[in-house]
């Protein structure tokens, strides 16, 4: 790893990883489209003479071809991350995250670039028979666009290892948070909160235990595996890995620390239901034995994780205006 | 199951259906882009009203959805069957296996039309680490686009299942043979044993272990599977059956079964390894048991069955100068 593309570099985890290659002393290419993505997690990333930022779409192969001419790894995190709404436009999962891979992948054979890390999804387990759920689970129903959709992109992966000699690093990620995260249940209880301290809808019954993992430790683990090269041990050249902690909580334990943290105590109102949406998982919670063999272990817990994610969205209000 | 929707009508499996359909006193509504379909394949079809072909391309969202609306069962049979030369064009897989279903699922979704059949591979096991492999195997590595195109089909109609209420039934399918079969390694030796009766190359070593089902015993376990409306009961309406023999041949035995039925005795050439091409499975032999247990059963061994096809050839010989 000397040149590194990064797709989706703008966007919470893209720009984190840059920031992190870059302190590595790595050259660093970042594409994004801007969709999500937001131009200040990049403010360090460009100051920095070896990273090149360049504003495209992975759905421009010819585009992405050109970008990726001359970088010798590719970390793929570019995505459609708008997982509850995914039903309302099946199509965005299915261009942003399965046409996308598949372009990323022929703009990689193009230009002779062979590795590649992917950011799935541990939803690809579905509504998973064993918990805490392995990487070698047996063969799963999809629950969701979303899943279904890095699901297809795995599969290209796979296929282009052992049909072109690509190198594929698939890491399945629990819900990820910290600085910068601008999705999902944290977000989305701020906000409702500065609103209306007295009351906080929460979606389902609020006994959906949910996975979550630190950026950090997060970005860590990915580095160690592909650091380690062990997809080129393995028989098809390719690595999965569940990323996660060794723990789950609650939704309504994550409410009691963001309430905690605020000094609030609203009335709870449940939207009812053991799930919070159509393809939403009541219990995600990885078997993370195969990444922690390789010694790599989390710095932050759950709560902590999550503190974080709500103290760096208390000092970054303008976050709160965009999308 | 009124009026059913077949995409590739007019080719092996599609025409083979669309008879069966017909003769049940079904209404059949055939699409195809004729790319590999034979119009020859719908002689009879077209002579009966109940039949109505529409040239189309699956690609072609809007013309199929004009096309699917008024059915109320689809059976998603176009494809990219072109395993072998899958590296020569991933595009090919890749529009023609996984954006032809994702356009399928579309246009159901817009027609208000829920129930789908789909013909999926035995292939999206990879390298079965358990044989004979069993639906619920452990997540497999893909090891062909053509195998990853069709993962990517199941993920996304499991989740219109999910997400859409959709009905959905997912066969694995062995290699399927029999008449109007014009793929494959029976046509290959074929052709070859009538270009030079004295030779015949032989992919990979030989030893490759293959499994195959004739073709109305196909058509039998999936219209016994869906007659049976086995995935409304499913929880989430998705059943996946492997659709197979209880039995596996050697590359060399079809060969055998091939050259005695010709009345010839030609010099092997092996191209040698123990894969016919990149992606090629050495041994595939799916486990049955859940299909056999609705009191389905097949009624030709695999002998059987290439020699149909190899009958069939013989007397249609016309199709030996097809694409």
């Amino acid at each position: 790893m000397n040149t590194i593309f990064v797709t989706g570099a703008a966007g919470f985890i893209g720009s984190h990883l840059v920031d992190r290659l870059l302190a590595d002393g790595k050259r660093v290419v970042g594409y994004d489209n801007f969709s999500t993505g937001q131009r200040e997690f990049l403010e360090s990333a460009l100051a920095n003479p070896k990273f090149k930022l360049i504003e495209g779409d992975c759905l421009d192969l010819s585009a992405l071809t050109r970008a990726v001419a001359g970088c010798d790894f590719v970390f793929h995190l570019a995505a459609n991350a708008d997982v509850r709404f995914g039903l309302d436009h099946p199509h965005k999962d299915f261009q942003q995250n399965a046409v996308a891979t598949f372009n990323v992948l022929e703009a990689m054979r193009a230009s002779d670039v062979k590795r590649i890390a992917f950011s799935s999804t541990g939803s690809v387990y579905g509504e998973a028979e064993i918990i805490p759920t392995p990487e070698n689970h047996p063969f799963p129903v999809q629950t969701s666009l979303y899943a279904a959709s890095k699901l297809a992109g795995e599969g290209f992966i796979h296929a282009y290892c052992e049909g072109y000699g690509f190198e594929g690093y698939i890491f399945r990620f629990v819900s990820i948070l910290g600085e910068r995260y601008t999705h999902g249940h944290v977000i989305d209880f701020y906000k409702q909160l500065l609103a209306h301290a007295d009351h906080l809808k929460v979606l389902g019954d609020g006994t959906q235990r949910k996975s979550y993992l630190y950026i950090g430790d997060c970005l860590e683990a990915m580095l160690h595996v592909i650091n380690g090269a062990t997809a080129k041990q393995a028989k098809h050249h390719v690595a999965t890995y569940n990323l996660g902690t060794d723990e789950y909580v609650e939704v309504n334990n994550s409410v009691k620390y963001i309430c905690r943290a605020l000094g609030l105590r609203p009335r709870l109102e449940y939207t009812g239901g053991n799930k919070g949406w159509v393809g939403d998982n009541p219990f995600i919670f990885l078997d993370t034995k195969k990444i922690r063999a390789t010694s790599w272990q989390t710095t932050l817990t759950i709560e902590q994780s999550i503190l974080r994610t709500l103290q760096w969205l208390q000092k970054n209000q303008w976050v709160l205006q965009r999308r």
